[in-house]
């Protein structure tokens, strides 16, 4: 039997879209079959796992090599399907830090839905949500996760709160001073509810939108300590406080 | 009287190695002088913030401009020097991410000691700690730290831990899988204890040397969750759930 596949950080996984189920066949897109075929250099054979966001993770096996790619055949469920917490972050793009860095460490820390928000003070003009997508995908592919989180359109302050679903508490990042510390606003009562993360951009929100923000009953307004954090640093570390004291790090 | 200098991140912070007092007179170095003179366009009266790391934040008065440079008068204190929190970062540099970036979050996060350690599997070569140390300074500025990280000389993972003082905990990041969770690893009464977190390379530390850090009476091997961190991502987690529970962050 042909070994798996391995990466230094790892074995190879590969997300995919199409159900996975025993003996099903999976069509590797172009970036796939080239990264195997040609970077990895796999043969006939040659077992990868695959998930799908839904159906748990396969171990398959290298079916079929053309010119124009190649095929996988699913063999074994090897983990069943998991749950990622229920955790969004709602993000302004910031210039200083490209996107792809804040995407790749909220997926490794196990964000489910990643939401750009259009602030007053947003100086980013286009966000490209495919590109965030890839990275997502990437980031999940070598994080070990079952799942992909999940890319909303960009929208306005406004409008996100506009339907807002209120048992959904929202923390605020804020930088307003007289906000709670975030370990205190986050007591156990709390795991298994569902949270959004919410970060502004360079030069934080304006003072009307802060009062705004505050107003809604879901809003918690949490504080990051006495030094000034980077709207990416914030959103990273009070993602990983979330998970390290009501997520699944324990 | 002149304005206070403004960044569209907020009033402009300089640090500077001279003694700072009412009246004391510092040379800006040459990084300093073009900054002020040529970005920010000070002229001769206007102000910005200086600190040293020991004699807190002093408004100081731009005092004479020449060709070769720029020197600035104190005037008068606006922030007593604080310290803090004791914490160590041991991190085994890496290629993926750019040593910039974890230095520069690391600061934000209030990390006092930067130590580059060589493990088994580290590929990079060569530390750059000159860089590392403008990295610290531009962070400090920026998140309105009145100090700036020490950087070490670096050092192999044995002989790190050969002079190791055993009243300084370590958080060692551990992947194998058996580690407590870090937020209950760090109960209440670790809070002012010195600390350190150590994290490994691409690919982890190597089982011989897992062995020998958890052997440590001094070290406490905690998980981050059922995901895979990157090194970086692991580091900078582990920051911002130590001053979450047992920091300043509260």
């Amino acid at each position: 039997m042909n070994a798996q596949l391995e990466e230094p950080g790892g074995t190879v996984r590969l997300y995919v879209e199409a159900p996975l189920a025993g003996g099903a066949r999976v069509e590797a897109n172009e970036g796939q079959a080239h990264y195997l075929l040609h970077v990895m250099r796999a043969k006939v054979g040659d077992r990868v796992s695959l998930f799908n966001g839904r159906d748990g993770q396969w171990l398959a096996r290298l079916d079929q090599v053309s010119k124009r790619g190649c095929a996988l055949v699913c063999e074994k469920p090897t983990r069943a399907q998991t749950e990622s917490p229920d955790l969004w972050l709602c993000f302004a793009p910031i210039k200083r830090t490209p996107a792809d860095y804040v995407v790749q460490k909220a997926t490794e820390l196990g964000v489910s839905v990643l939401q750009p928000v259009i602030t007053r003070r947003t100086i980013v003009s286009r966000v490209n949500l495919e590109r965030m997508r890839a990275n997502t995908i990437e980031a999940a592919e070598q994080s070990d996760r079952l799942d992909v989180p999940e890319i909303r359109e960009t929208v306005s302050l406004d409008k996100l709160f506009a339907n807002w679903d209120a048992n959904r508490r929202v923390l605020f990042c804020d930088e307003g001073g007289d906000a709670q510390p975030i370990a205190e606003a986050l007591g156990s009562s709390l795991k298994g509810e569902a949270f959004a993360i919410l970060t502004g951009p360079e030069g934080g929100f304006a003072p009307a939108e802060r009062d705004a923000i505050r107003a809604h009953g879901f809003v918690i307004p949490i504080s990051l300590g006495p030094r000034i954090l980077r709207a990416d640093t914030a959103a990273l570390a009070s993602l990983a406080i979330w998970q390290a004291i009501v997520g699944d790090w324990k």
